[in-house]
């Protein structure tokens, strides 16, 4: 593992250092070709966690639309007792009806045998194309290549076989330094298109050997996938087959009871890996060159986030934000349009720092300098409505002509 | 004037027929290079009744960052006497505040009194970069220049003076067969970017010689603008500066009373000819290549509307429009986004006439007689969620390479 991930948006706490290759202890993972992808990349892994006294907490897409695997790990999968994930890529295996549920069922329960695990411990995550059934042989043939193959090192080939769209792996690997000890934390993720604020389109998959409560893990998952994940936008769109594990072994000793130093170190490096992981994403989205970060301040909590998501929604400031343009007329006119009805409210603009608009109206301002600060790979901006104590952001990508091209030629 | 616009979508009454290119009696405009643009083309245009009796109706924008224009009309216009417009193009007036507010009484008030008639009657439009101030002297020098040159016959001066970033012209004359004669009618709209459903930004000034109370003309304007201009959605984006205006000279002497024939004939093709401007605005939205109808069936009128919306926005939809794909994935995505936190929902999708998902299931298809039938200018998708009853339509451009291109290299 190499250097952690840097972003002016991310701050890594002293107790958390960069980790290994290696999954921590207690887990193994492989991933193989099984000819899913016309490409013949690798499409199909594994994840296992060996200590029977492992905990999990899952989160999954709120879509009406979700695909097979999301309803079989919603009705079931035991959410805190999760020991192994089976995951495709290359078919999401969504809007395939009973067919697909029942494939969702088979992959699910021919990964739990292979592996001697129970059932109802073992979670399935699809990506790809929606509205083709799986080839369901070619995936257990697949699941009984790549169980021979698990091994603590199989970070890199999991990692792999999860990609669509993505250019790139999107991985962390950490030690955290609690009062009781090292546990070392590793987290695979994927997902370039499909991503919005109300949940990210994405697989997201986290090991700890900390011993951590099943009522721990998911109390810390629920609060930072709002965080993170929660807080992204590639082109606003719900996907059908999001998913989030986080997956504790137990392995290390080390424990993290609730209320203690170790939950708030712990939670913290827990934040900090899944937003650098939703960063990553951002950064990837489809066709993506830079990435923006819209804050918006107000009085009420809805009223902000709303803003925030419409502005940071908008193609037309997607659009600026790609060409380098401080273009702030987008932005009032964005935040105009997500407060309908409403007589004209006085709005304040910062981008980078320098106010442009003070109280709904243009102020004088170094053209030159902003357009430089624009230019960067990261650009802040910040929108004040009236009224106090409310915040919002969201992270979010241009919108570029490879997004174009990417969706306009591609199946997905 | 040439034929009428033809569309599938659009269907012309029998008792609407092309009418040829002056303006309807009563009607005198005209439109300069006034220095608004850079590009030195014309950009300010007035229009002005000769008859103290004419009546008009007015809807704007529900943008709470509106611009000063649309806050002088709304506050110091009657809506139903008026007699004059001037619009320009190359500057929006909007986020320019106390001043912008004042630029555009003076705008109003120069014109009023240029042309003689009262300030209270005069309406003023602007469209153009926003967050500038105008610069009102050439504004009111091109007033002056102008107002000599209105005639009759300038319909064309008047509808390219108030083009931004449009391919061309959107323009309508035809004339309508009444019981008690034949009356005119004729319209010039703008629009390219900035267009979504609740309502369009844009700009679309109707002209008519018939007798027509303030009352009527506010009511079928209100009713035809649901059905056409809040029907369409190029990038989701309500501008700062939306305004229809719709203007009876009365100088035909033909008269168009409450609840008779006559109404439901001029509504008829009121409604035809905003239509048309309608879809004229989507099929010129930015970087548009195609023209999609979104139709949607269920149970309830705001959840169709809201589906409608949501997949006719959304960004994945757009470009599989663009690429002539059918990619209905998609769609069932979409439409599993717009309604979240529900249960799985049978949704069937036709595309062209064919299905091809099945209460949420994937059905068999001719894949390459779909395929050449969304390669068309116009493709028509057909979704049905439970219920019956309700229906909504959303008429959307397709996003391309070129719309990125406008609108990150392109102040607006």
């Amino acid at each position: 593992m190499s250097d952690l991930f840097a972003s002016r948006w991310v701050e890594w706490p002293a107790h958390v250092v960069p980790g290994d290759d290696k999954l921590p202890q207690g887990f193994r993972a492989g991933g193989i070709a099984a000819g899913l992808k016309a490409s013949g990349r690798a499409d199909l892994a594994v994840l296992v966690c060996d200590e029977a006294s492992s905990t999990s907490a899952i989160r999954q897409t709120r879509s009406s639309a979700a695909a097979a695997p999301v309803l079989v790990n919603r009705e079931l999968v035991n959410p805190g007792a999760i020991r192994a994930i089976v995951a495709n890529s290359g078919n999401a295996n969504a809007a395939t009806g009973e067919e697909g549920f029942e494939n969702a069922v088979q992959m699910r329960d021919h990964t739990a045998a292979a592996l001697g695990i129970a059932r109802d411990s073992t979670a399935v995550c699809s990506t790809g194309v929606i509205g083709k059934q799986l080839n369901i042989d070619a995936v257990c043939a697949g699941v009984e290549s790549v169980v021979p193959l698990l091994s603590n090192d199989g970070r890199a080939s999991l990692s792999e076989a999860i990609l669509t769209t993505d250019k790139g792996e999107k991985v962390v690997s950490v030690d955290i330094e609690l009062p009781g000890g090292t546990v070392k934390m590793t987290a695979q993720a994927k997902g370039a298109g499909m991503i919005q604020p109300a949940f990210a389109t994405m697989f997201c998959f986290v090991q700890t050997d900390a011993v951590v409560s099943e009522e721990t893990c998911d109390l810390l998952l629920g609060t930072v996938v709002k965080r993170s994940f929660e807080r992204i936008s590639v082109d606003g769109q719900l996907s059908t087959n999001d998913v989030v594990i986080l997956m504790a072994s137990g392995a290390s000793g080390v424990a993290v009871e609730p209320q203690t130093e170790a939950e708030a170190l712990f939670g913290q490096a827990l934040d900090t890996v899944l937003r650098s992981l939703a960063l990553m994403i951002v950064a990837d989205g489809e066709g993506s060159a830079r990435v923006g970060r819209m804050v918006v301040e107000g009085g009420e909590d809805q009223t902000v986030e709303h803003v925030a998501r419409t502005v940071a929604g908008s193609p037309l400031v997607k659009s600026a934000l790609h060409g380098g343009d401080p273009n702030w007329g987008r932005i009032i006119q964005a935040v105009g349009m997500a407060l309908p009805d409403s007589s004209r409210i006085p709005v304040d603009i910062e981008i980078e720092g320098t106010l442009v608009c003070s109280a709904g109206t243009a102020v004088p301002y170094d053209e030159g300098a902003l357009a430089k600060a624009v230019a960067g790979d990261e650009v802040e901006y910040l929108v004040r409505i009236p009224g106090t104590g409310s915040v919002s952001e969201v992270f979010f990508s241009d919108l570029s002509h490879e997004y174009v091209t990417i969706n306009s030629e591609y199946t997905t």
